[in-house]
């Protein structure tokens, strides 16, 4: 339950704060290239889902699809296995670095939050493999709580060893 | 274990393949801008480890310095907080769409490797909180896997709901 409700085009609520420059305006660092697009059922802000627990919640199954240069680098992948998924926020606005999400009792920085608002608007969502068709370039998956559209930048496997910290101080 | 030994400038092995372009030096779909650098103990590509559960057995934390313009976006993190760090792999070619990790019996997609060479070369790590110094900008993190110097391009907390597999199906 870290993200706000919606991407914010224009607003701001009371202690939040926006950077004196929009990130989006800046000379970039580094380029990225979109390897494909997501496919879910959200259309519109209002009802995306904040998360992927709402996500899979309401049993909505997603699908990627890679474009045709890039599905190469699927072979490997299959059914049953858990990858993290980093989505390209395309509609979301860059320059909030303190927010003010309704579910938290005070304005809190943009790096404690998963907001899709955030100087790289870059999405994390683990998600399962329902089905893979290699050469379509299309994966199934459980869920995903993005925009309908929404541009892919990385498909990452899951790794135990690396992505919970079972075993190490803290153990969430 | 998923990660070539190297970041590999030149090289390639049996069974690799190199995309017929490369990703660097196409106009790039958006732009990153970097917020910090990661401080850590590898210098040298021959030296680093290889994932997160390498860096953490050789004992050696690492810092993450964010720059002062976005600072205020550190708010509400906290010592013994875990938090996804996503960082680019600036040295890391771009162009390897099938690897060959010496770890595999065979080439793989790079989709199913968390080999810095990639597309778009981001790193996820999952790390933990030591200390933070929201003034200065300064994380001390329990480890990292990247090489010093590499840029940081966000840092999300962990939400267990959200980031572990637990209670879904395939549970890793």
């Amino acid at each position: 339950m870290t993200t706000p409700d919606e991407i914010r085009p224009d607003d701001m609520r009371p202690g939040e704060i926006a950077l004196p420059f929009d990130p989006a305006e800046r000379k970039p660092d580094a380029g990225i290239v979109f390897i494909g697009r997501a496919q879910t059922a959200w259309t519109e802000q209002s009802g995306c889902p904040r998360n992927m627990g709402q996500a899979r919640e309401r049993g909505n199954r997603a699908v990627i699809v890679i474009d045709a240069a890039w599905r190469a680098g699927l072979a490997g992948l299959a059914a049953g296995d858990w990858i993290q998924v980093l989505i390209w926020a395309h509609k979301a606005r860059r320059d909030l670095i303190v927010q003010a999400p309704k579910h938290r009792d005070k304005p809190v920085g943009v790096f404690s939050l998963r907001s899709p608002v955030r100087p790289n608007p870059i999405l994390l969502s683990l998600t399962c493999i329902a089905a893979i068709d290699h050469g379509a370039g299309r994966i199934d998956v459980d869920a995903l709580d993005c925009l309908n559209g929404s541009p892919v930048i990385d498909i990452k496997p899951f790794i135990a060893s690396a992505d919970r910290p079972d075993g190490l101080a803290g153990n969430p």
